[in-house]
């Protein structure tokens, strides 16, 4: 193909033509800057910015992202200029470094990494040491005087391609390593000397000629081309994609590619590299926190192979307590990296994770990015950094994500419980978990998904292949690694206790077992990990809540001044009702009276009440119920004093609450005084093809209507006592399972003319409310009519999911998965409202109800209600609140703070 | 209340105040007119024209309709004038007869009788020879000088006075009836002489007395006025608001009152009553038809007490055929009555319903209506009716209920097959019907409901509190009454297989049994009845199917140039695809495929698909069922040439071809090779909480790609030897259950890909088209994006209906009839399409999906696609087609026509 078709076939992508592809940076200048995120990636964007701070950043250049998609739409070929670019750039290069590709006195070595718009950290690859062939490396080891750290870095060069470009298996190159330590009886890479590395570097050109066909490229331009291929390919692969779909980043952003001078932390001991942050990224302290190692490069620090160094006191951990600090063996360096932090923190605003390189005495800033944290220290950065004056409430309450708030209120383990420890690593991510013990992510996803069981994923060490396990896991636990370890970012990253470099932690993946602190726990044993403290326990060991910390306390009152949507709890007990207070609830949303069917003695009479057989039977056993569902309700309505409580009338099918095991069946005949026979028939003739879609809610109603006027009389009773004792309720009787007007309007004359009768009887005037749920599609699309018999309507997205989508989210999990992989569905419509779908008939219903009645109270008590993304729908289509669990209130208070800020009510 | 208050109360209907009430008729003259139906209801309204023609129609007045309504309005209270209006009513009626009411020389009787809008046989209450009391009686017994004959009546009025004013249970006078017969020795009602009747008059009393602590009221007056407001009352009885419920007669509708001048029928032998047609209502030949009875009174015929006597020799049948005939008896009535017939017909242009008296030898219209007929007659009746060109082909179209045609395209019974002849009765309503014996209405119900069974109902006699059984069975077997009994005038509305008055038949309620030649039949024994022969058969007796009449194929003609509607048929193998074309069908509008999976040998293989663990096993699985599938659409096609076949791709959850019960896993398991216990494994793992929310439809085809595939090729590879050998086929692929444009964009691809694929290597070309159901609520929401990845929608309103009003169709049966009695919901919406919900979703469906392709095909082939009020709906939301199953093929063509006639496409 000649240029000119070449050019020709570009034809719509004119325009690249002409358009920059490549941008250098180095020695103070740069042609791009932090604001370019886009087009040059995160990791190019700040090495441009830090590069115009005067930092001591190594010179490269940039491959924009605008080539990476230039890439995947014309079958892997680049824009026709790339390459006179980038021959360019490396001109420049080599004139800044005063070293040469390919020359055999100063030969000029770069890194080729890539780079996307969204941090993923280690989802694709790096080449390091590239510019070294079988010419070069002998001109650098006469000009660095030290033929044990050139070879050592030829060897790292060849497998890296190996593995990167050539697509050979790691583990052969490791194995060959291995062997190496073997024969030479070491245990520590460092100690194998240059004459075995140099003969390494041999088995490693000859594994790649056995397993290519090909010998290994010595020419550098070759080697440069392929390794920028390779980063663009490895967008692709399968570990990025997860990581995205995961994280929501769009395909379509691409990344970059950064070439960059190498600088070496593994040239001898004056020589280091490593890991630091400006404020504690477990804590959110600000103080300087970090780690490194000596003599070692690239990814040395965060693969966890060694436990690394403390940059200071302030960094240290059981793990590395003993080891001397970056700041006692190179005081110079750390001085001038403390500096380095505080600017970069200014110029950013946010918490800095900065990636150093000390090349024989000398600091070079190899990348610095916003640092990954806990959702403790991200609340407290801001806090803090809002009293810093570095920024403001409302970037305060933009930057933390909602769903990180939920983490921090989650229950830890009671102080008071036994812990039976046995064995202790670092507290990696905070949290407990406690779970079954698994080894691999394949176990765990499918026992989460199949057994629906808890479990504690148990590496050696992680790696960016076990993403999804980890996901799937209620904590993690490795033998190696430190905090900044692959397993310790990435549990933070996703919430998840972590408790890694537990180096007493034998696991073997062959037996399926681990030992420690002299105990065996098989798959299945059940653990307890404290990734606050880094305990590791037998068993399960009881949790209590924690209390909601003042820097909380702090964001929410500046969220509570910027929300208009309302945020609710759903809760069924007193002691819910008081947790969703603590949490800031302004009223409960959604108390499910069913919960209280279950409780203790009652069951029995509920029971009875649904094997009755005749209208007095039914009535008799209500009567037994009636007294403890008043207690209830008093308690509830007592706790949230002043707050409106939305009760739901019962609304599951009767026959949840029937025994299904024989035992159990016999018991309850002979408590009933009828035959087995009679209460297998009942249970029998109870059961539903679709259970869903059947007897239940307000058909209940309109069949048995005396439950719901035991119900009604429970609750107006409760409101009337605590009205008399000056209590202020405001009790909302909700009807569930409603599809068309005049089934609710059957249901609320006769709950109406209960509650009339009696406050008549007991004399007090209650604010009361009759309303309904929408959650029948059917309701959706008549809510006009609805609205008619309804003080207020309250979305449950749940049903409106499984109705709207025909997706019963009990089976959903062996084609759900599929879809969302296959981006059928965006993401999972039971975490996130299907905006689209379900969202529509939320934005008709609340369209039809305001039409029939303009001030028509609207809310959502679905799960979704503690979902950030849907609290912003929510916010959009211009309901009055949200209720959510009550651990996700300050999370929904947080959503809907955000909502406020960034979209305006859509009105339909 | 005083007057004025009266008036006051009366407030917004002050109208009425000034309003007529009372209409009279009577010489010649009537205040009313046909046209009046509304306001006199039926009956008035006829009397009222007959009247006017000059016909001998016994004068009398009307209460109209809006006296109805307001007294429901106004909590049983009538407008203030109503008493002088029927005081003077009754004066004109006293002049007009020569008699007073009261009088002791020639008193007045009068009937009083219910008369709706729309007719109600037997539904609600009438009332004879009222002006009867202890002094009038002796006056008419003067002046009749029949004794006997007199105190009947006065026997008979207390009676009906009794049971429909006063409450009293019916069977306390008949039994006291019974006593004196059995103490005088005697069998039937007409062989009691006067003294024992005047006796009986006395028991009556005492009864009265005994019961309600009255006095058998001697004011006339206050007789009248209880008659009047019992017939109002017996509007809001149980038996008429469920016939208005059956029939869809609106509650606002309401009743007139006709009080009329008694002429008597039981005047002794020169005296009858009786009941003709002016066609016969069975077979809708042009010939007189009827039966009456000597001696007789009001409902004596059509209570079926008495087996009646033909009117002419064409009226014979198998029970009456020895007895005289009317022509016989009374010559001169008779041709005076054939007169009326024919002048009635040309009046209202439709075959008439007669009840006629003579009294001593002169003849009296009491009622003429449109007569109830058979499917069979109303069909050859209009058809008749336009070739005598008494009506047009518009009105022929629009007389006929689509629906009854179904009736005469259903199997009858093989003339082949063996018939086990137990007993012959009337052949009172035409078909065959198999079933269960059930000895009560309530029990019919019950096993059709729950034991999803068909039942005979056995009775004695039905009444009107037989409906709902007679509605639930197939057929209605009764040992008494004639060809105008309850039970043949009912079973002929509801086309159900009616034989009446079967004498032989003995039936013991207690026992639940029947005896019938010689044989003992339990209930739940198996009967068949051939309603067209009036044979009872036991056991049951297979069925053909019946051919088309020449009528119906004109009718058909009459009705396919008015429609705008397509209509195809739902059927799944050629025998049913030759049927439908048949009948009419212009494509198959669903053809599942499932179906084929069960036949025959292939379960095998398509268990050993479900049951693989690679895609390699199912897909080898796959390539057995493969030739099989093409093979049916081979036929399928073929049927239809020139027609297009909408073919679904595999749609129910794979769990449903499994086997549950052990043997047959055990079986499967040792075809298969492998153990028991994988087999139930794998059995259980599939089941599902809610199979209709479930893993089916596309979501197969999302996660078993090749499943599809193999059918598409199946599809395919057929449509491409068929066109090779010059046949036209026209396959449309239906992809089920979409909810998502994406998810249809996959599978359409790849389905796409198949087709082009196999007709590139077949080198031929065949018109196909991909297309998907809407049935899911959210596919109807985004069918503007669902359009664009579709070449066809088809309504799947069965799963739309379940889905949107969250109802599932399999356990619905526990609360949907009451919601349909309750009024919820106005129909059944699995049989009607429900328009307020359902249809909206499908008004948006078409207006989205137009909206991305304006020429987008669009049918229906849910079960509603034969309901005629759907298909109603479907012309007026602009669909193309319906498909209905082939015996309703020919409903909806008619329905179709009916509504291009009435209703314009409504443009959303």
């Amino acid at each position: 193909m000649t240029r000119a078709t070449l050019d020709k076939s570009a034809g719509v992508e004119g325009n690249l033509k002409t358009k920059k592809h490549v941008y250098f940076f180095g020695g103070g200048v740069a042609e791009g800057s932090a604001s370019l995120k886009g087009l040059l990636g995160g990791k190019g964007a700040n090495l441009h910015e830090m590069t115009k701070l005067g930092l001591p950043v190594p010179p490269g250049f940039t491959i924009s992202t605008e080539v990476c998609a230039y890439y995947y739409q014309h079958s892997r070929n680049y824009p026709v200029r790339l390459k006179d670019e980038v021959a360019l750039a490396l001109r420049k290069l080599e004139a800044a470094m005063a070293a040469k590709f390919g020359d055999n006195q100063i030969p000029l070595l770069v890194s080729v990494r890539s780079g996307a718009r969204a941090s993923m950290p280690g989802m694709m690859d790096t080449i390091l040491n590239l510019g070294l062939n079988d010419a070069t490396v002998r001109a650098l080891a006469t000009q660095a005087k030290d033929e044990r750290f050139v070879w050592d870095s030829y060897r790292r060069f060849i497998a890296m391609y190996g593995e990167i470009v050539l697509g050979i298996e790691a583990g052969l190159f490791e194995q060959a390593l291995e062997d190496k330590k073997t024969q030479a009886g070491i245990k520590a890479d460092s100690e194998i000397d240059a004459s075995s590395l140099q003969a390494l570097v041999k088995e490693y050109k000859a594994l790649i000629e056995t397993k290519t066909g090909k010998v290994f490229p010595q020419n550098l331009m070759e080697q440069l081309w392929g390794a920028i291929g390779a980063v663009f390919g490895s967008w692709m692969n399968a570990r990025a994609k997860s990581y995205r779909e995961l994280h929501g980043i769009p395909e379509s952003w691409g990344t970059a590619v950064n070439i960059q001078a190498m600088v070496f932390g593994n040239w001898g001991s004056t020589s280091a590299t490593g890991v630091a942050f400006t404020r504690d990224p477990g804590t959110g302290e600000k103080k300087f926190f970090g780690e490194f190692l000596v003599n070692a490069q690239g990814e040395d620090v965060v693969a966890g192979t060694r436990t690394p160094q403390p940059v200071n006191e302030e960094s240290k951990n059981e793990a590395n307590k003993n080891q001397p600090t970056l700041k006692e063996l190179f005081p110079k360096s750390y001085e001038e990296l403390v500096g380095i932090a505080v600017r970069l923190e200014k110029r950013f605003k946010d918490m800095q994770d900065i990636e150093f390189t000390i090349q024989k005495g000398r600091l070079f800033i190899l990348q610095c990015r916003n640092g990954k944290r806990t959702a403790r220290a991200a609340l407290k950065i801001v806090v803090d950094m809002v009293k810093e004056r570095l920024i403001d409430q409302k970037i305060a309450i933009s930057r933390l994500k909602p769903q990180e708030l939920e983490r921090l209120l989650h229950p830890v383990l009671d102080p008071q419980a036994k812990r039976d420890v046995v064995g202790r690593g670092l507290a990696a991510s905070p949290g407990a978990a406690s779970g079954q013990v698994v080894f691999d992510p394949e176990t765990a996803e499918r026992w989460v998904a199949d057994k629906k069981t808890k479990v504690i994923l148990v590496r050696v060490e992680t790696s960016p292949e076990d993403i999804r396990g980890m996901h799937a896991s209620e904590g993690i636990l490795t033998a190696r690694g430190g905090m900044t370890s692959h397993a310790a970012v990435v549990a933070r990253g996703m919430g998840k206790c972590c408790v890694a470099g537990c180096e007493k932690l034998g696991v073997s993946y062959e037996r399926k077992e681990m030992t420690l602190g002299g105990r065996v726990f098989k798959e299945g044993d059940a653990i307890t990990l404290d990734g606050s403290t880094g305990e590791v326990m037998a068993g399960i060991v009881p949790t209590i809540r924690a209390g909601e910390s003042k820097d909380l306390i702090e964001l929410m009152t500046w969220a509570d001044q910027r929300r208009r949507l309302g945020v609710r709890a759903n809760a069924d007990t007193p002691a819910d009702a008081r947790v969703a207070r603590q949490f800031g609830a302004e009223g409960i949303g959604l108390c499910r009276t069913e919960h209280m069917f279950f409780n203790g003695e009652r069951i029995k009479s509920v029971r009875k009440m649904i094997l009755a057989e005749s209208r007095e039977e039914r009535e008799g056993a209500l009567a037994e119920i009636f007294p403890m569902q008043k207690q209830d309700f008093a308690g509830i309505l007592r706790e949230m004093q002043g707050f409106p409580v939305t009760i739901r009338l019962l609304d599951p099918p009767l026959h949840e609450f029937l025994p299904h095991e024989k035992a159990e069946q016999e018991e309850l005949a002979r408590e009933l005084g009828v035959s087995l026979e009679k209460v297998k028939q009942r249970v029998e003739g109870l059961k539903e093809f679709n259970p869903m879609l059947g007897f239940r809610g307000g058909r209940l109603g309109v069949v048995y209507p005396e439950i719901y006027i035991m119900q009604t009389r429970a609750i107006v009773e409760a409101a009337c006592e605590l009205a008399k004792a000056k209590v202020e309720v405001l009790p909302e009787i909700m009807i569930p399972l409603i599809g068309e007007a005049r089934e609710l309007k059957m249901i609320r004359e006769y709950v109406q003319a209960e509650c009339e009768r009696v406050l008549k009887n007991r004399g007090v005037r209650v604010n009361y409310k009759i309303g309904t749920m929408i959650e029948v599609p059917r309701a959706a699309l008549t809510a006009d009519e609805i609205a008619a018999e309804a003080e207020f309507f309250s979305f449950g997205t749940n049903d409106l999911t499984q109705m709207g989508l025909g997706l019963s989210r009990d089976d959903a999990n062996r084609f759900l998965p599929a879809y969302v992989e296959k981006k059928i569905y965006p993401a999972d419509p039971f975490v996130s409202i299907d905006e689209a779908g379900v969202g529509k008939l939320i934005q008709m219903a609340v369209y039809l109800g305001r039409k029939t009645k303009t001030k028509l109270k609207i809310g959502i008590c679905g799960e979704h209600g503690g979902d950030p993304q849907s609290v912003i729908f929510c916010h959009k289509a211009g309901l009055d609140y949200v209720s959510a669990s009550p651990y996700r209130v300050p999370v929904a208070r947080l959503a809907a703070a955000q909502a406020a800020r960034v979209v305006k009510v859509k009105s339909c």
